[in-house]
């Protein structure tokens, strides 16, 4: 390891994940240094982070947000807008950009930071999804740029595949938690709150990110991911449902060797694994697993009757190019509708199935195409709201 | 790959992972072939070998059974003695030596091979927890040579190490089944008969290592031969009990990440890895895991007072240098004896730790006294055996 501090722009730095990546840089001055910390609108907290860590880089996203703070500290080099954010980026050339922001927001810092050949650490799933074919072309071209995934899963498969060893991959086993419905028979999930959907078993996450794990979207989010972060196909990728979380994926090899990686469920792993890499870091303040007390470890098939979104995601990944573009801007939609009580929890997929049906994809897409179905996605689905009267027959 | 086939030498080659082996050659001809094979007396089994395989060099350790398979085959390349066995070895410079003996005659061709700088894929345990500190010589003074585990734990610890991991290894998880009597309780275990004792739950193994695996010396010996394997404190070294053997071992990295090797219990999976490594090779014959009917994955920490072996090892090994040698010789003896009835079943950690405690051990010990210390061990595991009235008060 260098004897100088890995410097890290984090997109997000006011969210979960941008928290526990501030955290370890925290706990670990001689490893990290924040050079750089955006956020969409959390003023308060970015003060915070200013006066703790002192990064040059600042950015709002959001133009009140900006403003009022702006005029607060006119001192701070804080800007506004997405090209300030690339100019950001590109002038403070950080060792890693950690792409912790949620949505589709995501998408032009990450393939900005890539086309600069930098190493992104990417918790943002949307911008693979969204843009995965996009992303694929650029690490193809550019040899130094770099993803390293902080999703728990993707670390997991991720470390699992260390030493070149995809050559000899025969499927990859997303390790999924069922979510907060696993066991509640159908007849009962038409009749979900969103109080009931935002208590997630095992893992302490965003509001849009629980609602998307109590669908299993966030599961057809991730195969999407996969396999555009490890080259494979759709076939080769299986999602097994295991309500512990205590294996965090795995992988198959050709031998029938299966590689899994285990931890306590904590963000803190990974995120630290994705800033470190190649190196690990103690972590002193992450519990060892004690396996004599753990209990036992169990697997089901996922249930798609009650969980169709991670069929819709299968579907639309293999269909490729733009269409997890759409189906994941519909998904943004119908969790905001389903979150502000406009639409039941079983019309979520129902929501996002009726906007890929009527999705009509141009040939060759690039970045302006992929911006334009998503645009396009979520107009379409507020259209397609029950209030609209289109689905009503649900 | 290359595309020539990696040439095997198998010593122990009528055992089950001989078998195992051949099976691999046979399917795979284009990859394994077969130059050497070495049995103890199983004349009838070589000659099966010979006729299908064609291997050039043969070796019978059996003086009885060496002259009389020589009188039928006085045309074949056969030999006897160690020494012979050691000149085919260096004549016949393989890719890879098999070492799968049962028991401490495997110290001196492994040894002999590991000298020539060669990869020996190594099933004879007992090799490494006897001879443990002289194979470790031999490794560092010789950068050619290289051990690839055989054993399904250790075959799982370096699948789990790749990629020059080591570095930040915390601990090693050895998982262990727990043998026939994991659930007997121990008022029970006093009248334990050699049937009982060779009913193995999960893996399909000898009759020396099925005993061993209910004594839980052999989760022992795989401790100290971890130890040497992968330069590691006993300190970090842990067992497990996990009686479904889905888990073949893990390691656990100082960010608490742990790596695990699953898979069906099969022999076949380790020694064709060990064999082709650093390749993969498909194994149709091996059931992929299935997880939706796998049923629970449990943990428990071993019973010590149930299976005194494990701390006897421990404790071995701690010691280091000629102790191991002398717990595995009087553990073969007590074996023996507990096989053909002569003591119980719970009078084998006994015997063992009654050897280890009158043991003197030499200073800077070398080939010979490991040899010495073997004999040794032997004659007063014998003595001591409760004919002899010297440990009646049991």
């Amino acid at each position: 390891m260098s004897n100088k501090p890995a410097r890290i722009f984090i997109l997000g730095a006011t969210g979960s994940v941008g928290s526990c990546a501030l955290d370890l840089i925290r706990k670990n001055p001689e490893t990290f240094e924040l050079v750089g910390a955006s956020a969409n609108r959390s003023v308060g907290n970015l003060w915070k982070i200013v006066e703790e860590f002192e990064p040059k880089y600042l950015h709002l996203m959001d133009p009140n947000a900006y403003t009022q703070a702006k005029k607060n500290h006119p001192d701070l080099n804080l800007h506004n807008t997405m090209d300030a954010l690339l100019e950001m980026i590109s002038e403070s050339s950080p060792d890693v950009v950690l792409a912790a922001m949620v949505g589709n927001i995501g998408l032009l810092p990450v393939i900005h930071s890539l086309e600069l050949g930098l190493t992104v650490a990417l918790a943002n799933k949307e911008t693979l999804v969204a843009g995965g074919f996009l992303v694929r072309e650029i690490l193809e071209k550019n040899n130094n740029s770099k993803i390293l995934p902080v999703d728990s899963e993707h670390s997991a498969i991720f470390q699992c595949l260390q030493d070149n060893q995809s050559k000899d991959l025969q499927r990859i086993i997303l390790t999924a938690s069922g979510g907060a419905f696993r066991t509640t028979p159908l007849e009962k999930m038409l009749t979900i709150t969103p109080q009931e959907a935002l208590q997630h078993p095992n893992w302490d996450m965003g509001a849009k990110i629980t609602i998307d794990s109590s669908t299993m979207m966030n599961k057809g989010l991730e195969v999407i991911e996969a396999h555009y972060l490890f080259e494979t196909h759709y076939d080769k990728i299986e999602v097994i449902v295991h309500p512990q979380s205590i294996i965090h994926s795995m992988v198959e090899f050709l031998d029938h060797s299966i590689i899994a990686h285990l931890g306590v469920p904590d963000m803190t792993i990974p995120t630290a694994y994705a800033l470190s890499y190649p190196n690990r870091i103690p972590l002193p303040q992450v519990p060892a697993l004690d396996f004599a007390s753990l209990g036992a470890l169990t697997f089901e098939d996922p249930d798609h009757k009650k969980f169709p979104c991670l069929n819709i995601a299968y579907e639309a990944g293999r269909r490729g190019g733009l269409y997890p573009a759409v189906m994941n801007a519909a998904n943004e939609i119908a969790v905001e509708l389903f979150l502000t009580e406009q639409i039941k929890f079983l019309e979520i997929p129902i929501l996002v199935e009726s906007v890929l049906e009527i999705f009509n994809p141009e040939k060759n897409p690039n970045l302006e195409s992929v911006l334009d179905a998503d645009n396009w996605a979520r107009a379409k689905a507020s259209e397609f709201s029950p209030n609209s009267g289109t689905w009503s027959e649900l």
